[in-house]
């Protein structure tokens, strides 16, 4: 075999490519996002490291709070080498008696894993019925795009998921804090949902909400 | 000019598109859908009036319930010929006092246009800021895809909405039906989301909700 | 509840979302586009009015042109809060004897609704089917995309329109001003079109043609 | 290196792999189609066969007719493995004096090559801009999706292009056979068009319109 | 507030919803697939175990075999509430001295996050480009769709990584297996890889090729 | 007909949309990428020599190298009104005895039309199975988006294929320049291929590998 003239013709090759965008749009995070993620950096720029994060999500996460649980994620803003690829991962840690409240992903499938314990999952539909499922160890559980769900450790020990998403940066609408957690007026909340009005003051102290 | 022969070919060409399905698919409703509409009618029997239907939107809706407010919709359940193709209408009528309460549609933007009166619209976004404005007649306003959203009358008169949807079915789940309309357990409620049990049930109650 | 706790977690919480672009990309109109959109404001300066705009699309249009005819939009380039969530409206009035002449929205699909009056409605599609219809108020018609469509006021009362696009900016392609509103040569329109030379250039002066 | 182990390994990997659809969805053409394109064959009888065809598209076509122009395609009707894939193949025969006439694409973005003899090209945007070029052998061309667009034999040989498109099934629709082709009432034309009632009766005619 | 009101409202509204195919698309394994996944299980059988799996993703797999490696799945085909909602999930296990061979997934990019161990993770692009890094518990490595990429247990002891797809079904194509394990003949895999026949030869005994 | 009016309201409604960007994005290659494609040229700017490229598809390429192939194409890179469309295309000479070796499309389904001679072309599945067939002048073939696939002159004279491309930049990933044309360690392809050190050396000796 010729094997100069492969190599020769290598080169050529790939120099061609080089300076083209293929395969992969790493983020310039620093630079305006468009609606289908972030504008690319130079691929001439890219390394490795453009492609892996040291993140928390193989150890337990701190759930000293109200909601006894913790929320960690890789995704686009944290990891650029996600941009447009359409995945991210997260991980919940859920102490004994914790809870990942009632939420939504505006733009995102949950897929998740139980890696340990056990965990009540569940989400509502459109047509408003309840899929809710007592999860052991190793069993996964699907949470389908935009629609309210949530996560009870349902055992005695501490419960461990690990989530995959559907997008890179699938978004997080916690209700409690949408409703009760920022200006939104009381009796916006009152009109719009037909709580009584102390039980909104009530929440909104204690989810840091005015007005 | 050989008129004879344009004709002919003209037959040629049309009859070997006659099978083929091409620039629409009309839903046959009957038959199971699939991730991306339902499967397409026969082209050979469509006819004008699989794309057109006779809808409510043009007039008011009944307002004598306890939102005092009515929706109405063109979508692709009553509309075959919009399968697949990324867009509907729906009516809001909003009298005096009333009100569409908090609400997420799971797969689709909408475009909210204030035909007549004062609505105070507004949504929550993933990053918990509020964006509510009063609309006049004429304003249009955005609700972005699964994120809470909402619409007061703001005046001293009847108040109509002409939307316009991103998807050719939105779905449509309302915080107050998801939480007390269904059989989700009111321990779970109550877990997920802080509020009251006294709350829960007398919600519960008024909804239908049961557990 | 230990409220001063859920307080402090939401102000993490936040603070961490407020710099991605989640949910939606205000179009930076000044910007140059992409494929898919324009590029995001900086989510940090995204206001309310953002997701408003002062339409004309609840009055009636001014009709006293050839066509007997208006149009007004509320699109992205009018709408930034609109960019890349895949809808837009329109409305279109139509005096008596008046008329949408024949075109095509090459991006997007359009479904009309009849607010007011009676319009004579309908597509032809690629396998040269008509598809057309006498609507009344309340009626909706699917115009699928890039299908030349047309409009025409069919009663003695004026009509009036709304639309909703499939796309944040669906085009528009008027087959008259196509052919006879720009520079294509008058031969190119005759060779590719079999029209006559004469008509061709009558159109040509009343469409403002050269060539 | 444990040669056995390796082979009974691929025996279990591949034995799950065979029922799912997977890589491709070879079209089941009898089967109604959906929005995306057919329903798949069985993967189980999918054979090299589904991704063949005897194409005309490296012979000259019969360009004897009014037009002096042929057009031979390979699209998923033809060519059932294209399914669901998103590129198709076409080819034009322009003789001297010949001419594709004005047309759209619904349904995709086309890439002309000219293989042989000179070709003038041209689109019209939705700006109403004229985007047109005399092409040589080797030319290529974009004509994006949805917009009018014609080529002319501009030389004093036979022309022939090959084109590919963005879409399994793009679609056509010639202005003239939309227009004069069809049932369209003459009055709908005049009146859409504003064409000369005998210069539409003349190519009605021509095109084998009725009405 | 007039509970009995609100409660047959709501009877009303979900009624309507009932039949419609919203949010998700439960997967009919049984029917043939289209190119965006299964057609939907009627909506009316769905129950929370279409959403739910008792997969093996939480356990050690069984690395006694050539590879020192295991893999196991949570794709649509085992999970039918996956269908279209675009992820899907995997385990890895390599014990020492094992390795995921060269292998690409034709239809998702993959996120890995590292568990236990230490892996040496890589990809290589278009333009030729070798991203490899010793990965520690805790990374997430992007390994973006299409492209060959490997993994290789790096440490002393048992690495495990729990992996992410934009896909629901990403596919597999290992490429010893696509070269040595079908009835691709030698002459061919020679002329179109420059490998040496006795090579090819000798891995086509281990894979189980002929030919 | 009142020409002067149809003239006047034509520059009113183009001049809104010349500032739009409507229809196409020509790309602007100078500008970082985004995960859809390159920004757009300022829309003012554009002329018709953005769409058009004097592309060497018509002609015969240059096969005097180890391979006696050549490859072509028309990519955006090349013809920047491609931009986003979603279609490309590309040459294929193959001597006799020349053969375009094993290698994937990461982002792009291939359809190749044989324009000359006699091609042995196939594709492997994930769930490996071999789809292999001789084509002749006028064949067409599909390559499923990311597997593996090659071609081979199977004649007796020069074969020459025509292939059209679902992506505007499709990517290219030769399995030999992959596995032997970098600095991709030799202790890593021998583990992830199982193929003999010396075999793996002398390739990477010949396609200008390192390490």
């Amino acid at each position: 075999m010729a094997l100069q003239t492969i190599f020769l013709f290598s080169l050529i090759l790939f120099a061609s490519k080089a300076a083209a965008q293929l395969d992969f749009c790493v983020a310039d995070l620093k630079s305006p996002a468009t609606p289908t993620g972030y504008p690319c950096k130079n691929p001439a720029t890219v390394t490795v490291d453009d492609f892996a994060f040291s993140s928390t999500l193989a150890v337990a996460g701190n759930t000293s709070n109200v909601f006894k649980a913790a929320v960690a994620t890789a995704v686009v803003t944290q990891l650029p080498g996600l941009n447009g690829l359409g995945t991210a991962m997260g991980r919940v840690d859920i102490a004994v008696g914790g809870v990942i409240p009632m939420h939504t992903h505006p733009s995102g499938t949950e897929l998740l894993l139980v890696l340990e314990g056990t965990i009540n999952a569940g989400f509502i539909s459109s047509a408003n019925n309840v899929y809710s499922k007592i999860l052991k160890k190793g069993d996964v559980f699907v949470n389908p795009r935009g629609l309210l769900h949530f996560a009870i450790n349902a055992g005695q020990e501490p419960a461990v998921g690990i989530v995959s998403f559907s997008s890179h940066l699938p978004g997080l609408q916690p209700t409690d804090y949408a409703l009760f957690g920022n200006n939104l007026p009381t009796q916006v909340v009152k009109a719009t949902t037909f709580l009584d009005e102390a039980q909104i003051k009530k929440l909104k102290a204690a989810f840091g909400g005015t007005n």
